[in-house]
Formats: C-alpha cells, structure tokens, sequence
C-alpha cells in the first residue's frame, strides 16, 4: 500500500477494440488513467476507410481517428479539432460520407512514411489523454465462417470475407481468422503491452473489433505473455448478424475457443445484459476472472455505455487488484 | 523619429491578391512586419477548389490556404501542419488533386457556419504570422471582355467567364468585371484596411488575382478612403494568356484603367522585368508613385520571387515613408 497522502501512479492501461465499442471504453478510461494505450483494429473495408484503403493502399482509418477522438483535451481547442475530425461531408458527389479525420490521417501517413508517427501528430493536435496505436502495420481482412447461408446445408460453414460483410452476415459466426495470418506489428504496441498493469478487452462489435486482436500472432503472443491483468468488458446488447442470440457467457466462450490459454483477471457486465448471473459468474470462474456486475449503460433503453459510469466500474476493477499487483514488482 | 533605442511597432500591412503572387509578397511581408493581414480572392474556380466550390457551395478555399500556408509558424509544428495543408493526394479516385488544406478549411467553415472564424482556427493551427481574410463573404466569378477570339470581327470583345477561362484565354483581355457585381465584404476586412500603414497590391495573375480587389464595391471604396500608403508590386514576367505581351507600364495602366482615382505611393519593379526604367517611372509618376528598382527574383532565370530579397525592398519601401506617416499621428 502506499503512504497515506503519497503519489500513486495510475495503472498503466492497453484498451484492444475498434469502432464505437473502443470509443466507450476509451471515453471512460480517460477518467482513471494517464497512461493510456488504444491498440486498433485495422480490418474496417466499409465507408470513408473502405474508400481509402482501396484508392490510397493505406490503413483504414476510421477505428483510429475514432479512438483519437474519444481521448481528445476537453478544452475548446481539442474539441474544435475532434468535430474537425469527426466532421463528415455530406453532398452529391465524390466527398460524400468521407470523415475530415480520415483524409487528415491519410495525409499524415503519405507525408511521414509512418503509421504511428501520424498518429502521434494527430494526438498532439487534439492533446489527446493516451496514445493511439495499429494493431498492425498492414491492412487485414476479416474472413469468417459463416453458418447458416446455404439453404441446402444449414450445417455447412460458408466463408465470408470483409468486415462489413461477417458484421452484418445473416448467418451465424462460427469463427474468425485474418487475412494475411500473420502480420506486422509495431514494436510500440508490444511494449504497451509488455509495460501494462491491465489491458481491457471489449465492449464492441465481437467478431470484427475484438477478436481480431487474439488472431495476430505476435499480438497474440504479447497479450498471453504480458504480467497484466485482463479485463473483458462484455457488449449491453447482441449486436443483430454479427452476435444475434448470443448471451454474455457465449461471448465468453467465443472469446476462449479462439484463444484457449488466455487468462481473465475480470470480466465486467451490465446488469441488464446478464440473463443469468450465476452462469455467467462460472463461466468467467472457469476462464480465471471475477465477475463484476455494474450499471454502466446510460439506462436509457439503448445499449449505449455511460463514460462516467463505466469509469467508475473500471477503477473499482483496478482498484479491487491493482494494488497487490504493484507489490509484487 | 523614435527615441534611439525606443521600440518602433512595425508597420500595419494589408496584401491583396491571390495564389502564388500573393504566397510571394506574405512570404516576404512576414520579414519586415508582425501586423500582416492577407486579402485573398475568392474567384477560383478550378481544381480542388473549384470542385469544393461546386460541391459544397463554399469559398474556393485554395488561395486562402496557400496564403496561410506562406505565414506559418517555421518551428517543427508551424512547418508539419503546413505541409498537412498543402499536401494533394495522388490517385486513380476521386480524391485525386485535392489538396488536404482546402478539405479542412472546408470542414471548420462548416462547423463553424462563418468563414473568417475558421481561417482564424487554421491560423491558430499553423501559429500563423498574420491574419488570412477573404476578400468577398461569397464565391465569386471572373468575368473578361476578351479580344481577338472572333475570327470574323479581332476587335470584337467577347466575354470569357471563369477565373480558369481568363486566365488561360489565347485572346488579350481588354477587361473585367466581377459576378456578383456588389458582393458583402466582412467587416474585419474593412477595419484593416482603415488601419493599415500600407496596403500592398500583386505580385500575381493581374486580371484574376489582383485586379478583383478593385472592383468589389465596399474593397474599393474601402481602398480608396484608406489612410495608408499604396505600393504596387509588379509581376517577374508577363503571363501567358492573361498578360501576354504585356509591358511593365501596361500592367500599371490596366490598373489605372480599373480605379482611375486610387492613388499609388510606390511601385515596386526588378529590373529584368522592366524594358523601359524612365518610361515606367513616369507612368507610375503619374499615378502620385515612387519607382523602386530592386533585384527581387531570384535571379535563376525564372520568375520567381526571393522571399528575402522581396522582403528587403518591402523593407525600403516602408522604411521611405513610414516614419512620415507614424509621425502624422
């Protein structure tokens, strides 16, 4: 424990997702840490991004510019330049839908020669609360095997590729994997990871934002080696196509049948996600984690995450541990 | 005088033109004052701009950036963002030629709903060393009388509408007017003309660029009441199409041509591009001028201006008269 009154140093964390998911738990985290690492997914093939990778041959933006967004300084300047980036054109031609942040990135990247290095740029701008990094160095496919597609064998699993596409499949997800299997990544995403105190899986979309992360062999390998603590923070809703029917202990269970020898320290869930809590509580049990079970949903009806909220619940998830990890070093 | 070793502030200097003319004298201009206030022309309706303009119904923001870009701050931040700025991006797409400047220009007008607020936040951005203002609040169109493009009738003035199309006639351009004719002009604009030292017209593209200013009626009559000393600064070289054939002295009568009672202080000339030293001096004598000869270009055969020696001669053209005019006060 530390003296009474003296300096603690806040945890340092890694949040893996994508997409709004990322931006939840990012928007919270900034409340209980300055030491802040967002590892993105780099899968996106639709919208603005999709555009982008496919004309410009760069990363998809758009997970990044978001997570970017969700760490910007709260005074007027960084909230000027996060709805600068956040700004998407609307007209009739050509411009349409294409997010401000993604052309800005894009051109950061072509200028700089280095993914990370424009990201840092952009950080800077926003005087973000945390760094922003690629989960790769290239960009990834999803593919998916998909059940339920082939009206003559509902059995059969039927590949599926491109994230818009696995994300809003009519099937059923069986698994994932990554195209190309196994790709770079930035040495200052592994040391993120070798340095953390906790690293936060989740919430979002479950195939394409979160499981990707475990897919990346050497993402992989750093994530099972680190001495940090893991948290899974579970969705409030099955998102329809990609997660439809799934309950939170199936999500769990996904989670592990694609990375089997992956400790959990904590798994945190709303309430009004949870069908059965003691079910759950097993199932985290088995996987190593605790089980805290938490309001962090606005309660508003929609599966919308609350920033204050789920700050809240994730420093009682750091707190309840956090401290007997410092003494072990 | 001031007392010897007494501050003197530096003199209020207002530019007006356009594209890489005006790029050239806010290049220099930046040397010798830190009171630097562009007027910029609104009339482009080519490339990025002119596709933005068509698109989204905003300003032609693409001179407007490149005047900004000359005044950034020239550390590691001021030097990145401006290469932001103007870096285009190079595609088989439609993104192709846009410049990124102008895509975020173009954002914070949107965000903002009023133009001079957002050049005031890519200023912050760039630690700009002065102020960038449009010299109209609506897009604006050139429209020339064009001679020589009736093969049937050469004195035939035929109109020619668009900057891209003036700029560019094979014919002589005997005139030209602005569409709107009475356009707004923002306030901010006409305070700093009232409070200007000196008010700098061209280098640029004469008819298109640096003529326009002129024939705005609230500019103009703005222009004329102005306390300030007047200095025109003559083109390197006649510009094919525009300007074509044109002598030093024909640049100087256009001008007269288009505000017949607006009366010039100095006339700024290289000597390359001067045939007849003592001709030009009486002509610019006539319009109430001094003629200033100095080496402004860089002397490599091209026309391109030497921010440092054009920042030089600025230099003697303020220092002449200036401490008159503080002394009038």
């Amino acid at each position: 424990m530390p003296a009474p009154g003296g300096a603690r140093r806040s945890p340092a964390v890694v949040a893996l997702g994508g997409g709004h998911g990322l931006a939840a738990s990012l928007s919270a985290l900034r409340h209980v840490t300055d030491r802040l690492t967002a590892v993105v997914t780099v899968a996106d093939d639709g919208g603005s991004s999709g555009r982008l990778r496919r004309e410009l041959g760069v990363l998809p933006p758009g997970d990044l510019r978001m997570a970017l967004s969700a760490l910007c300084d709260d005074g007027e300047w960084g909230r000027t330049w996060r709805d600068v980036l956040q700004h998407r054109f609307d007209t009739d031609g050509s411009l349409h839908e294409h997010a401000t942040g993604n052309l800005l990135i894009t051109t950061l990247w072509q200028l700089l020669g280095d993914p990370v290095t424009g990201l840092d740029w952009v950080a800077r701008l926003l005087g973000a609360r945390g760094r922003v990094l690629p989960m790769a160095a290239v960009p990834l496919d999803i593919e998916a095997d998909v059940l339920g597609l082939d009206a003559a064998d509902p059995d059969a699993a039927v590949p599926v590729r491109g994230q818009v596409a696995v994300a809003t499949t009519t099937g059923r997800v069986a698994g994932v994997r990554l195209v190309p299997e196994d790709p770079p990544v930035h040495e200052d995403v592994l040391q993120a990871i070798e340095e953390a105190d906790w690293i936060v899986l989740g919430p979002g979309s479950w195939f394409t934002s979160v499981l990707p992360h475990l897919l990346v062999p050497a993402l992989a390998d750093a994530l099972h080696r680190a001495r940090a603590r893991r948290c899974v923070t579970l969705n409030l809703a099955a998102q329809p196509g990609e997660t439809d029917g799934f309950s939170a202990e199936a999500h769990l269970e996904v989670l592990a049948a694609h990375a089997p020898d992956l400790h959990l320290d904590a798994v945190l869930a709303d309430p009004v996600a949870v069908e059965d809590p003691m079910s759950l509580s097993r199932v985290a049990g088995s996987l190593g984690a605790r089980l805290l079970l938490r309001q962090v949903s606005l309660g508003d009806g929609t599966p919308r995450h609350d920033a204050l909220r789920l700050a809240a619940a994730y420093r009682d998830v750091f707190s309840s541990t956090f401290s007997d990890v410092r003494e072990d070093r």
